[in-house]
């Protein structure tokens, strides 16, 4: 499987916020998560970096 | 390997431009994309939605 980890960058420190990212998409406020568990997560931010071989996302509000 | 495949969304159609991506980060114009053999590409850009476990990133202009 090919999930990635997604990580908010705040204060230049990224922090997990879910791991066993399936896909991203816009919502109304910024961003859906959705995970391999089918767990959803909304997040005011955008995708900002990839690093998918290190299963990686990078986000920022 | 978890790489992905690149798709820039125009007039609601995602076309493929670049295979087996492993990074994307922001550049000066948009985004730097590398693949896993090392190749870049630039392209302007954003991040706009994840498909990980089907290997598909979406970029829009």
């Amino acid at each position: 499987m090919c999930e990635a980890n997604a990580y908010i960058i705040e204060n230049d420190e990224p922090r997990l916020i879910m791991e066993a990212v399936d896909t991203i998409e816009p919502s109304d406020e910024g961003l859906k998560l959705v995970n391999i568990f089918g767990e959803q997560k909304f997040v005011k931010a955008s995708i900002h970096a990839l690093s998918l071989v290190d299963h990686k996302v990078y986000l920022k509000p």
